[in-house]
């Protein structure tokens, strides 16, 4: 153990306590404020430990969590890109890319290599792993909205058709869970807190 | 998989929102207002991740991340206790207790009784993976307070011995970590962050 390796682990925990800062577009539940990705990252991890029974077969639940607590890091650098936002979505992969390169390069270069990686499956969607805490990452925002009164979907008009898509990979990243999330869009549309689909939305989705 | 045992596990994800509203002394690094409790568990499981070559003979890093996930949860309905308040530290034990019961008392019982022991194990502090757990618990206030210009510490006039007594798990916890510790401690002293032992402090410690 050196010195060095030792002050770069360290100042990476001191780099990232700024994703507490990043504000997302999502609120608490009860509305006070608007949710930072640094709380929402441990909701998400919370969510993988109470839902883990839902995991793809062959889901690794340390990976998972691992995942979910660097899944946003790059956000410190390159901002929170609100999902149904097209137009601000064209550059967000360049913007964190960048991110990604400075972020984890203030770790020791394995780990900085290791969590890196993790960040890219996650992105990819592609392994067991990436699927289930994707389909978590839909989820959390939903069970917000869902519980706050409609959330972000009144706030900008957002179609029945629009969280459909969006949740859809909730079906095969945790197929136990997406019967409910059928259940409840359908709710929060006849509640109003999401448009019908003959309704006018922001044509972002 | 009943309906039942899911929508369980989804008010309980629902329930913890609310440790994102219980705020913490300590500040973020910026010092632009105080931390709460799911921001810091999401730190604390981050370092976890970054600093796991540190941690003693034997421990079991899912276990660990576990721990810092749902370590704070009681504070939703006992409040964060300030760690150098001895009088709000009487009755902390039984308020929490209470708490367990009702918050992990949300999930399926098996999940109920698997998180409430894991924070028992935290609490109790006695085996590797709770020792790792405590040792970043208190090394990321530090990091907090040594990065803000003494945070806490200045706030509350609190002493050199106070804080040596404070981190002193970590020597134990993360062997690793202990002699950067003990010399950021120093400094602390030296920059005025910290009072000497000889100055007046809290009296609390």
């Amino acid at each position: 153990m050196t010195d060095e390796r030792l002050s770069r682990q360290l100042a990476f925990i001191v780099e990232v306590d700024r994703l507490k800062g990043v504000l997302r577009q999502t609120s608490l539940i009860d509305g006070s404020r608007r949710e930072n990705s640094a709380e929402h990252s441990w909701h998400l991890a919370l969510a993988a430990l109470a839902l883990a029974e839902h995991a793809p077969a062959g889901t690794d639940l340390l990976r998972v969590l691992r995942m979910a607590l660097v899944h946003d890091i790059v956000e410190i650098d390159a901002g929170d890109t609100f999902c149904y936002d097209a137009g601000a979505n064209l550059d967000k992969e360049e913007r964190e890319t960048r991110a990604a390169e400075r972020l984890f390069g203030v770790l020791p270069p394995d780990q900085a290599a290791e969590m890196r990686a993790l960040w890219e499956e996650f992105e990819a969607g592609v392994t067991p792993d990436a699927r289930f805490a994707i389909a978590l990452d839909r989820l959390q925002p939903l069970l917000v909205n869902f519980n706050s009164g409609g959330g972000t979907w009144k706030l900008h008009g957002i179609t029945h058709a629009q969280v459909l898509r969006r949740m859809a990979p909730i079906r095969e990243g945790a197929p136990g869970v997406w019967p409910w999330v059928e259940r409840a869009i359908e709710e929060a549309c006849e509640r109003g807190y999401v448009l019908g689909n003959g309704e006018r939305g922001t044509g972002n989705g």
